[in-house]
């Protein structure tokens, strides 16, 4: 169904057998919940972190189609190890919006060379980290909170509000820098692996050229870097929704037993077919609104900073519609494979559960309320 | 939002203006019932009777894209007009399926060259007409129902049961033919004007060359033509929904005050907005999912009897899944926008009322709980 | 299921023939619209106008749960005359709650005597009438919309700005007063025959002793006059939602084929069996909710002017909680039914279309959105 | 809201006390699983384990009403302790439901003395134990599952195939009787400290005097057995969102913030209102069809033998119909408190996921689709 646009197909290949390989003890890990180190590590040594860096700085010259095809992949299986996969590019590629051209390809060419790992720190609206500015450097104090994919990161990306301050801090640091604290404290009921948690500040340095200069409002493309997350989230969603109809497709089939009276097998009950074929037409559509997304995307990332405020709109209004409907489809399906699976399905050992609460912690990153508001204003205003 | 593939813009805006002139009677028409004789000879005049008609017989070359783009405009406004011309090619193309290569030639000639509109007086399931052998021809006696678009027709497609019983006997015939009494009887609550009455045959003489030899199932592409009428009503569907939400959209931002106090207008209240908003996404949805089977529909078209089961079910699928949702949330739209509306909007001045009443009437053409029940029986047994 | 609490069976047994002769023409008095004249001419004849009219003037001694159950049971078959109907005693009690005991007791005595039917001139938000004052009585100018039951009324409630600005003014005035005005011009979709268009006034006089003095605010007491319609509204909803049950029902068991494959009755098929299954226990919690505030409100109405605040908000709460379900349930099941019954019961000879028309015009009386948001900000509150 | 009918002030107390204390651990022993021996001794010493026992047998005397008041108070805050409770009583009673009278008030008079705890072994469409007939006793042999409440019970109810066949053997006998191993093996995602695992039995003896003779179809009394579980369970799915409703609103009312702009407190917030207003809704229409129940049960329990099948089948279709509406209203609010609370809602620290959690397993007891289809059937077959 989805089509990679520019990755060789030995990579593919890759992120189909990594996925596999997470699959085998997803379950597992999220009981246990931490850094899924030998994973990232896996990441790390497929190329896959590497996949959206041109091939001039060392990478495969891939598009995001390609990325939000293997988060997809990835979250059928694993929704913590998709995250911090997707993650990693919306930190990245900060670097390529807001910095300037020596930054831009000087990180590129270090992750591909290192298959470096980026984790984020950055969160505008979480304001209790401190930049102060010295003779040719900042320090800073303080703390971020939600720091997706921090632990066992190399670069973090931090906002940071500056003491003249109007203008938004913004660099890019080695996690492994002096004073940068990586809790390792994410502990919650979904995304178990994404070490969303906290990452504590003293007195760390930061030099002129890890500052990005280029504000995050400046012109229609810097402003696509708030945008990219709900985008990349949108994969991660329907990748869940796909994982769990796929196990409870496997599970009913092999395990299942008829419950209307008068029927021999569970594919023949009616009220069982009926489940299945209302959650493929809610997978159907949620693929289509998010396949729309994907074109969107790139022709907009191609046309860099030409792109006009309505190109961007109109964007923004596919993924807001994307985030909607996976929402709703995505919390809808993930509490109702147990029907169609039975009791014997809530066994720890299947760990199916993990579906809705990844669907439920994640879906919560912006309120879906409104982003529904903000799709009725648009559609009253225009 | 639609893209036209093949058809010369000046028959698109032809079909614009068709629309917006049968808007402005359309509620009207609505509460009368019967023929909407006066739009059925516009549509005539218009030349769109033979968009799908390849060119070398006189027919526009159009596509069945061009054919759903047009049956979708005319839906928004009048459902029953888009109804009967969506038919007209049903019934049309059935001398293509089923008939012989001088018969295709022959209809299609005669269709484009007198501007003719077809009219359906076939239903296998209907079987209360029958066939019975004469020398060189065929006498016809008996009744069929829901008869769209027979009253004004210029040719019926017929279907009966042969006297020897086992092959389904399928004709074509000039509504005029002496014998051929409609009945001009339809009077149901929603798509008022499609007159799917009854048509009793009295001794009516069907000629050898009359007859449509090529059996419905006889391959793959003649199988087609049941599942045509799905692929339709689906656009019909989706323009009632469109139709429906933009007179709402006009109504809100023109005539409704705002509802949660605090706030100035309709526009900025968000339970408004949240309608909207929820809306929005459902017909966005509604639209990629019929979009789908336009892509696929003219590709297996144009496949000819080179089509595969493969291709006919991948089809079929993608139809049925479109036809689940623009039921669900055509109905749900269609009773929604009266919230957003308010009191006022129920006066029978605005008609109103008649997009669900055409998309209640419409949808249980074919019980969606089958459809999606085989959606469901699909999904597990592949 | 309902219980009558005080009314004689005798006059039960009435409002059971006269709903069930309602229903005979039910149908086709919908299409028509206009007044039921000779509806309203029996259910005065009945006695059933004075059910709530105490004893010693002349009345039934009934209570509001006998009213309530009088307009559910008129309600199943013909929403139009329940509502009437119901807004009649809406009307009555306005000279019981805000008149002074003489008003009170002339307008009981009045209307148990000669059978009078109460309209509706009363809408406190509706402000284009106007009350002048004259030496020793006054003067109504303008007009009013939704005047529920004012053709062929005896009596009219009328609410109109005084002159003074601040007060409301109230008063009651025999419809047949020169001056008066119905215009006999309500055309909307949905509950055809309750005449509720608009009244001119010209230079009608008002007397002094037909001025209602008690402020609509006066008391907790006086407070109740604004819910009853609500309170009396509920009914009404679960009445239509219990009529399209009973004639879907009915019509499956007699008309309606099996639809899933391998049943041979529509009994027999589960999905059939699902949608009764679920619109059962909708109607069952509708009941339920709607019975809770039949309790509440006869509590309410026996204490009088002694119930405090709580009681009220208790009440208010109940009433505003089974209005939002009833709405819910109502346009869901008035629309379903059909899924059950099939393309044949679009028929105009049935009707059946009526129980969404009417609920879906009904339940815009008051924004169903602000109620569930005023219920969300009690809960929360509290 | 609740209203307990027969007992005693002080033990009512006791419940609420009891509620209270597992409150305060709830979340951590969700996490831990097991059994809650501390908490099931609490419940042991607090006497409330012989409310139902008649007073003359040395119980409390209470009604089925007061027990399952308790099991929804317990609910609220911990469902797996609810459910071992009420499960005791469902075991208990099997003794009078299907004992003879000298069994009856043995196993009464010993449970009121000694305090003992009921745990479940029986359920008959799990056919892998086996009683072999020996001279004047049997032997069991084979494995149960699903045994909630088996682990720290001092009696096991125990349904096994016996030799003969057609007649199922049903026994009580002591937890400790050698030969029984409670496997302590439940580890499923939901209901966790409910001990629902395997019980083994090798060569268990089993007296003549422990075997209840009175078969489970003998008359309608009989019949209740099988549904008293239903009835029950409605109970814990009532609970569980009124506890999951009560944490929600305690949280937004202390930590969420608005989301709508413009406005400056969630409580203010129209999306969090609204969200509140259909919670509320939901719940309130639950609570009136599960008391329905409770009025039901009591009635049917205190005639005793002479009830009808009549009698039954009502009580049966308001259980029936309790289960379909809190099933659905349960899983909708266990997911959609976290629309309404946010993020960091999602810390482990809270345990909010448990709800929902507890919701979707325990409501796979008994397939809804069923229940439904079973309503649907009883709606058009009367």
């Amino acid at each position: 169904m989805t089509t990679f646009t520019a990755l060789e197909n030995t990579y593919i290949q890759k992120a189909e057998e990594l996925a596999q390989k997470f699959n085998e003890n997803a379950a597992k890990r999220d009981l246990i919940g931490g850094t899924p180190k030998a994973e990232r590590d896996l990441i790390r040594n497929s190329g896959l972190l590497k996949v959206l860096i041109p091939k001039e700085y060392g990478g495969l010259g891939g598009t995001w189609t390609d990325v939000v095809n293997i988060v997809r992949i990835f979250a059928k299986y694993d929704s913590s190890l998709a995250h911090v996969y997707g993650y990693h590019f919306v930190n990245l590629i900060t670097s390529h919006l807001w910095g300037n051209t020596k930054q831009q390809e000087y990180y590129y060419r270090e992750t591909a060379k290192r298959n470096l790992f980026w984790g984020n720190a950055f969160n505008i609206t979480d304001i209790k980290l401190h930049a102060q500015k010295q003779q040719d450097h900042f320090i800073l104090n303080g703390v971020k909170t939600f720091c997706t994919g921090s632990v066992d990161s190399d670069y973090l990306i931090v906002s940071a509000l500056s003491e003249e301050g109007e203008e938004l801090f913004i660099a890019v640091i080695p996690t492994n820098r002096p004073g940068v604290n990586v809790n390792d404290d994410w502990d919650n009921f979904g995304q178990r692996q994404t070490d969303s948690g906290t990452v504590t500040f003293t007195n760390v340095r930061v030099n002129e050229k890890e500052v990005l200069r280029n504000r995050f409002d400046a012109d229609e493309f810097a402003k696509l870097r708030i945008k990219i997350a709900h985008f990349i989230l949108n994969h991660l969603f329907l990748g869940i929704m796909e994982g769990a109809f796929e196990e409870a497709r496997k599970y009913t089939i092999t395990q299942t037993g008829p419950r209307t009276p008068g029927f021999e097998s569970a594919i023949e009950d009616p009220s069982i077919q009926r489940h299945y074929g209302e959650m493929y037409v809610q997978i159907e559509a949620a693929r289509l609104l998010v396949d729309k997304t994907d074109v969107l995307f790139q022709r907009v990332w191609d046309k860099g900073e030409q792109i006009t405020a309505d190109e961007r709109n109109e964007l923004e209004q596919a993924v807001f519609t994307a985030k909607v409907f996976t929402t709703q489809a995505g919390l809808n399906i993930t509490s109702r494979i147990f029907e169609v699976m039975g009791s014997r399905a809530t066994s720890s050992h299947y760990g199916f559960d993990r579906f809705w609460r990844n669907m439920r912690t994640m879906t919560l990153h912006g309120p879906v309320d409104t982003v529904i508001q903000d799709l009725g204003y648009r559609t009253l205003y225009e």
